[in-house]
């Protein structure tokens, strides 16, 4: 049994809409703690929000992690309970639980959230937040059995983004930008261990190529060993290599959405 | 005695004034949950807060509801406290707790805040929501008897907004945009029963009149039934016709602001 | 023993950097509450955090007050914990404590936070709130010694903004914009009781000159004094002079950044 409820959303915060699955959990679980782990994922962005959780997830408490970015909501997408480390994962069977999941070590167990009994009800087809997922995750928060959500799911047909890759050849390493937080730090699929691969320590220089440009960017221990404005790789909270400049909107100013292809290597 | 404090004000969450209000709360009464349902209602915008309470308070548990939305700041409003349902409001009486009132059966008993006793001194008279209405709901969470607060108000004095209507007529059912959420989705005046006396029902299509314009437009189980960037229409989760567009600023690309007049009919 | 923690950051909401906090914070003090005083301090901004703190810290219940702004993350800039009122105020010793400390009347007593136990390891050079500061909160909160974060540092060492300051001369009172709210109010470092020793009250006219520039300002209760559009000066909810435009914002239109100076006398 459990006592943390999380919550990751695209509804925004300027509707009542968070407040309403707050609100939904209280009624049913009122000694139940809730964290907002982010309510402003960009509308419909699977990908931005299964990084998010995945790279909060081993900060987090045990507990029951809700997400809902769902493009497809009131489509024929069911609804999982995913069972893996001290965990339970909520939400659509679109990807957005497989990081996640992944990071604190795998499935162990999944269902289809079928059990109409522990739906708030009727149901609206376009707020399965507050209708579907609050209401049971409350209920398993008060120590409803998990089995009892569903049908249990083979946990080879759950939904999954591939890993974010990295790949190590002719002195170089490639991968992609991950995630771009709020600041324009693009964080990539390049780990620290990558660079170490490469010879690439703290104080040495790379060289950066995104598509046809080349840059020469000086690998640091945080951004805020180069000047304002210059641009620095190094390694970030979540252990993988960021572009950043300081002061400075990385993202933007060097063209790095997610998805784009980087290249790294030793400065000759 | 209740231990659920709900609020709603057009603070905003760039500065200290949201974490003002939890303080002074969390001081007098430690124990009380406190949910946040919006702060980010446009400046001063009294319908679009009264509209966002009317359309969550169901969803919350019983507790003191506090809504700050007063372009009157400082002038001679008064407060009041309205006994409805399981719940306590709290906020100006100009309007902005009367449709959530109305949602949850309407009002018992109304007091006005005068007894200077709950206030926090000195009172700002620019900031009622921390040193008025924040220590009076967190007293009133803790047991103090509601009556205290100041002397009753007639029921037919409270500030109301009419109720938003619709009105059926020749085939057609004319109403008004009554909200604009975050996605841009306009919701209508206009529930899912009037569309049932037309005989509209998901799958048909409507003529909807906007103004001079007239669009065809199909009514929907959910915005995501049409492709990426068409207008569709659809039960929203609080009951009422939403017109959106999938992926899209429904209210922005059509023109509908808060108020706009709207006319639904079966299309030809 | 305490059992508030309340953070102030500038990690904005858009990623899971807040939540990580809350996590790490509900994993070591289950029992705590949290308060977010407000996570959108402008980036690096250390003299706005600064100024929220101040102004918001008198509402907050006793407990463990987080400020983590610091442009110079993973320099060599240390970790304080600073001992004041009821209090204990934890951040980067670069002044964003400064203002809150003097505001609950001075520090009592200062240490380094160097006491690795209590850290999240490894410990993230550009995370220092989640793998720093919000888990010795958390230790703190459940009843850590004070004096074991680290070594004791001499409070006359203590990075510290100089006090707001006004200086009433030749019958007029000069300051500066202290702070610009979300509404553009221009909070400016100069009080009620300054003006009061020029004989201005609400209800008179000031003289308000900006740079070369010289208006004739009414003095009133509130901003909502004046119609919507005009400007007004009025006695802030932190007991300081604000230069306001009801309905409209007054930094932006009359170019009043923080900083900039300001004259007040008597209109003539």
């Amino acid at each position: 049994m459990t006592s943390v409820i999380t919550l990751l959303t695209d509804y925004g915060l300027e509707d009542g809409y968070v407040a309403a699955c707050h609100g939904v959990i209280a009624r049913i679980a009122p000694q139940t703690r809730i964290i907002d782990v982010c309510h402003l994922v960009p509308s419909g962005d699977v990908r931005r929000g299964a990084a998010i959780l995945a790279q909060t997830i081993r900060y987090l408490p045990a507990g029951v992690h809700v997400a809902v970015i769902d493009p497809g909501v009131g489509g024929a997408r069911r609804g999982v309970a995913i069972e893996a480390g001290d965990h339970v994962f909520l939400g659509p069977d679109n990807g957005v639980l497989s990081w996640a999941v992944q990071a604190v070590g795998g499935a162990r167990a999944a269902y289809e959230l079928t059990n109409e009994d522990l739906f708030l009800k009727p149901v609206s087809l376009t707020f399965l937040g507050r209708d579907v997922f609050a209401p049971v995750a409350a209920r398993l928060a008060v120590g409803h059995d998990l089995a009892g959500v569903g049908p249990q799911v083979p946990l080879d047909r759950l939904a999954a983004f591939p890993a974010p890759t990295s790949l190590v050849r002719d002195g170089a390493v490639e991968g992609e930008v991950l995630s771009v937080d709020h600041y324009g730090n693009a964080q990539l699929s390049i780990s620290a261990g990558d660079l170490a691969t490469l010879g690439a320590r703290p104080g040495t220089t790379l060289a950066v190529r995104l598509g046809r440009r080349q840059l020469s960017v000086p690998f640091r221990e945080t951004f805020a060993s180069v000047p304002p404005g210059e641009v620095v790789a190094f390694t970030d909270s979540a252990g993988l290599i960021a572009l950043a400049i300081n002061s400075g909107d990385a993202s933007q100013r060097l063209g790095l959405p997610p998805g784009a292809h980087v290249r790294l290597s030793m400065a000759p």
